[in-house]
């Protein structure tokens, strides 16, 4: 199905890094473009305003939780989940399929579908690609993903029938769509081994999905591995289709995938390194429970336009990891979710000047370090 | 000391109801007044940016607990409370007598201070009068307490000897403040006994105190004995002083205890309950956990200005807390502190209109029910 309301413009190249905007039927999303995750229709610790403040464009949200809890029928009850999270910008939800294929005592696949255990209760539910469609039809996100299974990425025999699956599943999953303002993206596995992953981009292709994503990466393989993925992919990959890195990450992750030709990105690490009182930072990830930083009356980074930053100091943050507080973390979040997002609005402009490049080779060095 | 830049001025009556307004150096507070508490240098899950939207003129902070976590003298080197919080607008801190009487098997009393572990390692330290107002000026409040002895309010002899004490430190304490930056309130203690009580008040009012605090109420009496207690020190305490009855309480206790002259209270209950998850609302507190509201599309409390009400559900709520998810607990934090700053704002108009005994009226009946 063609979705409505839904076109990747490419509007600038500086190597193989693509700056564009995707127009989606809750608006526009500048791409490259980095989405938060909304696990539970809740990015953890951060109300909508706040994400609006900070110039998130796009959430991403998660079948599989949303599924079990509250059930994507109330969800649909109460309006759809822009309706229900209080976002009325562009969402996205995921298949589940990472989650099931992560719990992997609790599960069992076959042609047709994946049986599961809920962590929540041990209860016993199936995803098929049809039941998939129908969970994320009722959530309502401008973009949706295909059921796919992810195998481990140097298993090679497994790879080989995980392609096999994705491929079938996605072409029902197509087949089942009956919303057209919602773009449902294919999504790429195969592991480390280049011939099925270009297999798997071409069969793709050929079904002619709205967008394309690269699952099974960030997975246990190495970062080289990733690239030469990527790097493979970059050409084969329709240049009018946005091309979106699942799960991944840090803004490390962002300058080498950007360069591969990647524009949506999402992780939860901002989040979750934030309740576990770490800042990100230009020069690397500082621990904010460090003692050093008891009298520290700077901000958690020089410069950093964030409302952590120019309000508090690293003293009273770290103040407030240490007694556990909540605002501590709401604060980290903030903050880290700030730097992620500004990197990727830094390497957009980049793109558009020319000079990708050259930030990319300022800010990698530095990125890596733990404070 | 008569402090600098500190003055209640009393600007409307209605029966003994009072409406006026406080002039602190950090601004002024239009009184009565209810003061979230921010135990730590922080009211729990609430940004001071929400606090200022929730319209808060005041803030109450614990001298136990900065004392030990992360210690008053690290605060000053910090710049203040106000600073270190990021809350330049007025601030209270108690004594911490409170707390080190609330740790019976921790601490021994004696004529001079008492000695007390912390709660946090076990470790040894010990308040006098003197070193309460240094760890006060260290703070550096507007607003500071003496050193009381809070007694069960029931036992006469130990409020007694209570009373003695709190007496004696009163002096000592107005000896020993340096800053005239700060209003130093006396405390009425004297349990349930009108005698004591009348005692306590004189001999307060004689030392000239800026302010005076009731103390030694809301710790397990009858909501009866806390009201004759008001009624006697009402006509005793001197009209062109504020009246502080610490540690109360709820939007009740606002109404009955306002119709007794009081101008201030503080209580850490509406963010408590929040994380708890129960709501205030007018019709009485409301369990966000109840299944009954799982596709309730109505906000927490019709008409409710608060930012929960204005932009989410009750059915997404009562989603957040049964996933544990912080931005429930943020969420009824926000509307909870709204529900009784909003509560006083109302009570304070109805003063200047004259409608303050119909709005009690009108309101008492429901605030007590758990829907």
């Amino acid at each position: 199905m063609t979705p409505t309301h839904f076109q990747y413009d490419l509007l600038a190249q500086c190597g193989r890094a693509r700056a564009g905007v995707l127009h989606t039927p809750h608006g526009d999303i500048p791409t490259p473009v980095f989405a938060p995750v909304g696990t539970a229709a809740t990015v953890k610790g951060v109300p909508p305003r706040d994400l609006q403040e900070l110039g998130a464009t796009l959430v991403l949200s998660n079948t599989y939780h949303l599924y079990l809890r509250p059930g994507d029928e109330l969800v649909a009850r109460m309006g759809g989940l822009h309706r229900f999270m209080g976002w009325d910008g562009p969402l996205l939800t995921d298949s589940g399929g990472f989650q099931v294929f992560s719990l992997p005592d609790l599960r069992t696949v076959d042609a047709d579908g994946v049986t599961f255990r809920s962590h929540l209760d041990g209860s016993t539910h199936r995803f098929t690609p049809e039941k998939v469609i129908s969970i994320e039809e009722n959530l309502g996100a401008d973009i949706i993903m295909v059921l796919d299974e992810c195998a481990p990425p140097a298993q090679r025999e497994y790879n080989e029938q995980a392609v096999r699956r994705t491929h079938a599943w996605a072409a029902r999953c197509q087949q089942a769509q009956t919303r057209s303002d919602q773009a449902l993206f294919g999504i790429v596995q195969g592991g480390v081994f280049p011939d099925l992953r270009e297999q798997s981009a071409r069969f793709l292709i050929d079904l002619d999905f709205p967008g394309y994503a690269i699952g099974g990466l960030a997975v246990g393989e190495t970062k080289a591995q990733m690239h030469s993925v990527l790097e493979l992919l970059d050409p084969i990959l329709p240049e009018n289709k946005p091309r979106y890195l699942m799960g991944v990450g840090t803004a490390e992750d962002f300058f080498e995938a950007v360069a591969c030709g990647v524009d949506i990105f999402d992780c939860v690490l901002p989040t979750r390194l934030a309740r576990h009182g770490a800042a990100l930072t230009h020069a690397g990830r500082i621990n904010l429970r460090n003692l050093a930083l008891a009298e520290d009356t700077g901000p958690l980074e020089d410069g950093c336009a964030c409302y952590a930053c120019t309000h508090f100091t690293r003293g009273y943050i770290r103040h407030l990891m240490v007694a556990k507080e909540i605002v501590g973390l709401y604060l980290a979040s903030i903050h880290n979710l700030h730097f992620l997002l500004d990197t990727m609005r830094q390497i957009r402009a980049s793109i558009f000047a020319g000079t990708f490049e050259q930030l990319k080779a300022n800010r990698l060095p530095t990125l890596m370090r733990t404070a």
